[in-house]
């Protein structure tokens, strides 16, 4: 009886010892192997809702009633909203608050991981990940060495450095891989090494081809991969562009297929961090360009979709964070003269983002076009028509803003007298794209306010191994201590 | 040895019975006795955010960098974020989504209660409370027969049944407590029985002096407590004219106030369930007028503290959920021509809502005023001035839109001509208040693109016992089965 009681005992015992041991061990794994930081540039909750009720209208377009759609990260099991201000403003730049959620520290807009007296530099996240055995990678569909990308690796005065930014990419020991649109100043000030040049020089293993980087593996080295197909400013082609190229044959890769190239590089026993950066919801929202905007949305859905895809590969060593720096535009879903109605249907018929647009004005400015063609290459990228008695028949009042618009397009840009009516109404942008852009959105239901950033909270999706952390109401400094934190790091 | 092991035995057999049983006993105390439901009536995260922006301004004159400040509910341990859309719009109204949360079913708009076919009404979360022993609040700052408190005591197939919701809300068996503004049709059709008279049929206790509301207690009975400071609509006052009022001298009471007499009036063994609305955060984003709408956050988030102060003396027994319908008004921080600036302290110059400027511009009109006294009643009330070089100093081109609004207002309303130029700029509302309110709140950088409400999700904040459920994604129907479920009750 004693040894049996005795034995027991033992067993007891053992158990008691063992439970906390094994708690520890579950904290210990609680740490993630593989990171990802998503930041969709520009995407607060009205581009997100925008999107998802565009793609529920066009999924179900039977539906009697209004239908919301998923988004890739919209049923993520963790949310949290936060503040985006920065020391120079309540509506703050991407340098700034890419570099509080970098860095966590507040800085002025512009400034990318220095303080706000521009003497000394913030230590960042990828410089924590790497020190702790993780490789590290930077994806962003507008040029990579943009404010919210150079903010993951680069620390320098001002944004606009480009070149400067450029070089602690290649000279730098953070990044691993580095990919997705080009360099905006690769000769500098044209006395200075080449950045191609330097990344050669460096150990970089450069691909600039559809074939290589889907050929991209844990042999490949440091990657630089730069997309063969840019469109402006060095940046990746928009998705409402890509899919209508894409459908008539071309090979153009998305930014999904970045992130799938990115994992072939960076998997390795001490697993990885990778920001991936969706540029350009907020070009297209400072242009005004709902449809646009909602193409990029869900192409950066999609980008996140990979990173999920190879989450539940590893369902127990994966974080996944999905948010925005700020919004832009002021973008709402509602407008003054349609009331409580919504068409999201009609933005299906936009073909083409503003930046395509604007080809077509060039073209029938050199072309010196009259008003009637102007209309039809109108019809034919918005579905915007004279005809009477469709959905989208123009009316007459926004016949007069067009015309008014197409007058001012079809001068030379230095002729046009441009006052402060003209600003609030084109915000700088080719009139007539501007124009056509403002009637549709409303059309639709859609609006903005601004064609600059606003001071909008955004939300945090997060999911997965240290997710938890990640809930709640917060200011964009704590990305930074809540990653470190779920890491298992610390400053 | 052998009696020391047993007993050591015992110890650990007891500890491994008890352990669990704490557990449940736990579990089982989870049910909170109290719950409190806010709802700022299309109080999105941009009147949220604003409120926090023009708080941190006013509270740090000095500071020279931006600064937020918190609401009482903007540090809640716990946040969600909801589609408010109904089975109408993306655009929805208050009767829809208020039947959402007290229901868990989707509606029309304009339908309280009743299914979309207008066949079967719905059971509510209050009918639920009351059955489980709890008594019922229903407090609204607008009248409370108006759609956001209607939905949780009756069942109407119009919310614009007002007389029939009163009927509901007197005859019926689910309120202990019904407070704020008055009734908009306290004769119905003019034959039927007026609804005080039926108060005093059923029993309850009405009274609509500021000494008999702050007398209320438990031994009160029934209680119909209504404002006798009424404005438009039988709504209670605007904050911001409220204070200016009490700041005069007169005694008027707050929402704060009548929260604080619900729960003298609630309290008893078996707990309450209060619903508590800000309605004219919405009406006054209906009007496009910012600073207003700021003060009504602000005086809800004082009526939240006074649940809150409640629930530190409760604090294992108390839910406190704070959230929205919908966004009203599309409004955001941020404006096309102040781009990344905003001046929240130029809201602090505005002295009274637009309803209480109407009445200066119907006094204008009675007057037969000229255009220079209008400007002088303005810069009385909003700090906008001709002088020049002062922060508020009007520009021409916001000169000529006062003088045209100050036109059509001086003409009785049956003479203007109002068309879709008009609306736009208008929306329905007086004028020359519209286009004041445009000018300051485009001065201070923020804007609206609405008139009606806006299809952004809203923010749920929740604290207390059971608040961790309203974590994360959701639709706006699972306020009602989180709220059901964190009180342990099922349908």
């Amino acid at each position: 009886m004693k040894k049996r009681i005795l034995s027991l005992l033992a067993v007891i015992v053992a158990l008691l010892v063992w439970l906390p041991a094994a708690g520890m061990a579950e904290t210990a794994a609680k740490a993630p192997k593989y990171v990802f930081m998503f930041i969709g540039d520009g995407m607060g909750n009205p581009q997100v809702t925008a999107t998802q009720y565009y793609l529920g209208s066009s999924e179900h377009p039977e539906a009697t009633v209004p239908t919301a759609a998923q988004l890739s990260f919209t049923d993520f099991t963790e949310l949290g909203l936060m503040t985006t201000y920065d020391a120079s403003s309540f509506c703050p730049d991407s340098a700034s608050t890419a570099t509080s959620m970098a860095s966590g520290e507040k800085t002025l807009s512009g400034v990318i991981n220095y303080n706000v007296d521009l003497s000394a530099s913030f230590k960042l996240i990828t410089e924590y990940a790497k020190e702790s055995g993780k490789k590290v990678g930077v994806i962003s569909s507008v040029s990579i060495d943009h404010a919210t990308p150079a903010a993951y690796y680069a620390k320098v005065q001002s944004r606009k450095q480009y070149y400067d930014i450029g070089v602690q990419a290649l000279t730098g020991t953070t990044l691993d891989y580095l990919a997705g649109g080009g360099f905006l100043k690769p000769d500098g000030d044209g006395t200075q090494p080449n950045l191609l040049t330097l990344a050669a020089q460096n150990g970089w293993n450069y691909v600039n081809t559809n074939a290589d980087i889907r050929a991209l593996d844990a042999q490949s080295g440091r990657v630089l991969a730069i997309n063969p197909d840019l469109q402006d400013s060095k940046s990746m082609t928009y998705e409402i562009d890509r899919v209508r190229r894409v459908a008539a044959g071309e090979d153009i890769l998305s930014l999904a297929d970045f992130v799938t190239a990115g994992i072939n590089v960076l998997d390795n026993d001490n697993g990885f961090f990778m920001m991936c950066e969706g540029g350009k919801i907020d070009w297209s929202c400072h242009a005004n360009d709902a449809a646009t905007s909602i193409w990029e949305t869900l192409a950066f859905s999609d980008a996140v979709q990979v990173a999920l895809d190879f989450a539940a590969q590893h369902p127990d060593e994966t974080l996944v964070i999905v948010t925005a720096d700020h919004e832009t535009g002021g973008m709402t879903i509602g407008f003054a003269t349609t009331a409580y109605e919504t068409h999201f249907s009609y933005l299906q018929k936009q073909q083409m983002s503003f930046t395509d647009f604007d080809n077509t004005v060039a073209t029938l400015r050199d072309g010196k076009a009259d008003f009637t063609a102007a209309l039809a290459e109108i019809e034919k990228a918005y579905g915007l028509t004279v005809t009477a008695d469709q959905p989208l028949t123009l009316t007459t009042e926004e016949l007069d803003s067009l015309k008014a618009a197409f007058q001012l397009s079809m001068l030379p840009e230095e002729q046009r007298a441009l006052g402060d009516a003209e600003e609030l109404l084109y915000g700088g942008y080719e009139p007539l794209s501007m124009a056509v852009s403002h009637i549709i959105n409303n059309k639709a239901g859609l609006s903005f306010t601004s064609y600059s950033h606003t001071g909008l909270q955004v939300p945090v999706y997060a999911q997965g191994v240290g997710a938890e952390d990640f809930q709640g109401l917060y200011d964009n400094t704590a990305v930074f201590t809540k990653t470190l934190a779920a890491m298992g790091l610390s400053r």
